[in-house]
């Protein structure tokens, strides 16, 4: 149940058949493991160890370490053939092993790709760019007319992606519940994201496992927005442990099936003082601008103008450091944007982050951050977590 | 005490200032991230919003959004000048704001790079290639001749890795302890990394804390290595509760200044049925004849076939599934491997993981992986944990 159903991998790869005949590529290679996983369910962990699948009119062929082969087999039947070799840099370079792959399905002197014209230099690989590999064949980078298809979620997307908001609300709610002055903000997030992890696992079920590696598959935490650090939107670890008076920059996800979603808040360590609790509610009214301003049929750069204005009558714009959202799904970002600069039509079936924040120095960073679907005529607010300051205090 | 002093800093950077006078190049661009580190001591979370430092004689240029601003001044004080935009995609560009702002540093005609000649296609960015933008000058990715430079660990580097292992050990034998029949694998790593976590913290001290965005500083795992899924290295995740008879493959590593290291094991859950023992002890004499073949001033290629000879004596060839190991540092795996492909001298100086692994279909994946520093006249293994079937076995 929680996975995406072989008809939709099948729906996708007709589309990107289709995509090919109209470019005349008889052969589109990938080699970012989110197109793996998008195209073919196939999840595995990226090394220096170079990878790649072949989508042809008559199947997919995939090239890969050794030890990728039987693993990817319990994962995908969506794969006809696999060439592997034993390891990085090996005997015979890898890279010559893949063109001897790649010439014998005669994949034309026009090739697609997902972005890449070489693997990618990651991890300690060194290779030689495909041109210089197999002279005959271009190799012509088209992963940004492909990556279009992802914009509009699936039904089946918008389950998972659902589902992953539950429990990234439920790990949240714990990461609250688990905040107190003394505390770590590492220590809290462990705690509350193992619990929720926990539960994620009991309520999906036997056939429920996460995706992509990381510690746990349901995760919450601070990632260093804690106090003066929580101007940093970026801030990814602080030293001291949290104390009374804190503002707090807090998020949840959940990975399910690869997908992921977005709850995000600030928080308060102790009664706010009233000049914080002010931004705070300036936040929460900019994200209702955004809200207000994102409408299916309108621009993604909507509501990043409304937070603009309402930014400039406020005196709030010195304090931006961000755009007003993103895209959602397989990759934690995603085109389009909730930004000036983006006029992408926003589609009934989009997924999409919506998250202006205001950061006053010496004061504290605020920002929520909700995920949102477009349906054809409202946009639905998916995640629930309160806003208010109030129901966002932790007792100090 | 927990970070590399500003004269190492300066030792690579006039390492860099002497390798661009040679490629006869008066501007170097770095956009991985693992450069930034490695130069100024600047940590930051990579997404889809383009960052780059420019290396001149005259100083050190970073261009990036404006959210890291303030942020880098908090981790270095190696950088001169920042330049920022607000946003990706924004009404301009920010390959725009990136052309102006090197251009304005008079790079000449031939701009020496980490490995990019655009930024990276990742997290929905698209943008034109850096010669696209200034066409007068030629970009030249000369990262392969670069990264030689991180192949032997400075004494400060040394000391990072062996604390990064203090705490890795002290993760695995909390991992150990947690083991038992009816836990996932998730809850058994979650629990032993926050302890280990929260240990390294107290003995580390206010100072102390992550570079690098994860749940915890410390960890240790099984990345789904567990009974039929030990026999994939890179299994990810598995469904199932861990169970009596389980072979387990684990891990741990910590963060130390954004240093790595590494511990693997195979362990048992319950007494080792009298096959799997053998593998076992077959994998720790394979193990031996890597670390006997490893030798200051031979080739890391040694090592590997060192192991394929034996495996070949014992009848294991078919059951290997990657070579014997790779450097580690600042990135998990670096170059030089452990490879038969790779003929790179072993130095003093050079720490390096070694690693070889039998994976018997239906029996189990059998692995010690041991982070070794090479000294003038010897090779010291820096991890200490156990790997005698016993040791490793869990009571069930």
């Amino acid at each position: 149940m929680f996975e995406v159903p072989k008809a939709e991998y099948e729906t996708r790869l007709d589309a990107l058949r289709k995509f090919m005949e109209g470019q005349r590529v008889k052969c589109f290679l990938l080699t970012n493991g989110n197109w793996f996983s998008y195209f073919t369910g196939f999840f595995y962990l990226v090394t220096e160890r170079p990878a790649a699948m072949a989508i042809t009119q008559d199947g997919i062929d995939f090239f890969g370490p050794v030890m990728e082969a039987a693993h990817l087999k319990t994962q995908t039947t969506l794969v006809d053939s696999v060439t592997t070799y034993l390891d990085y840099p090996g005997e015979t370079h890898p890279a010559k092993v893949f063109a001897k792959w790649l010439k014998g399905l005669k994949p034309g002197t026009k090739v697609g790709t997902d972005g890449a014209t070489s693997f990618s230099s990651y991890w300690g690989y060194k290779g030689p760019k495909w041109s210089e590999l197999i002279p005959g064949t271009k190799f012509v980078a088209m992963g940004d007319s492909l990556y279009p298809m992802r914009q509009v979620k699936s039904i089946n997307e918008q389950r998972l992606i659902r589902e992953s908001i539950r429990w990234g609300d439920v790990a949240h709610t714990l990461l609250q519940k688990y905040t107190e002055p003394g505390l770590y903000d590492f220590e809290i997030a462990a705690r509350a994201s193992l619990e929720a992890s926990m539960r994620a696992k009991m309520a999906l079920g036997p056939r429920y496992k996460a995706s992509r590696w990381g510690l746990v598959p349901v995760d919450a935490g601070f990632r260093g927005q804690v106090g003066e650090h929580s101007v940093y939107p970026h801030s990814i670890s602080i030293e001291r442990k949290i104390q009374k008076g804190d503002v707090l920059g807090s998020g949840a996800s959940a990975d399910i099936a690869g997908y992921n979603s977005e709850v995000e808040r600030n928080m308060f360590v102790g009664r706010p003082d009233p000049k914080a609790e002010r931004y705070h509610k300036l936040a929460v009214k900019m994200q209702d601008a955004a809200l207000g301003a994102l409408k299916p049929g309108g621009k993604c750069s909507d509501a990043d103008k409304a937070v603009r204005n309402f930014a400039k009558n406020e005196s709030l714009t010195g304090y931006l450091l961000h755009h007003s959202g993103h895209s959602i799904g397989l990759e934690g970002h995603e085109a389009p944007f909730l930004d000036v600069g983006d006029d992408t039509v926003v589609k009934p079936g989009m997924v999409l982050t919506v998250e202006p924040g205001v950061y006053v120095p010496k004061l504290g960073g605020f920002r929520h951050s909700d995920t949102v679907l477009v349906r054809n005529d409202s946009i639905e607010v998916m995640t629930h977590y309160p806003r208010d300051a109030k129901s966002l205090t932790v007792e100090a």
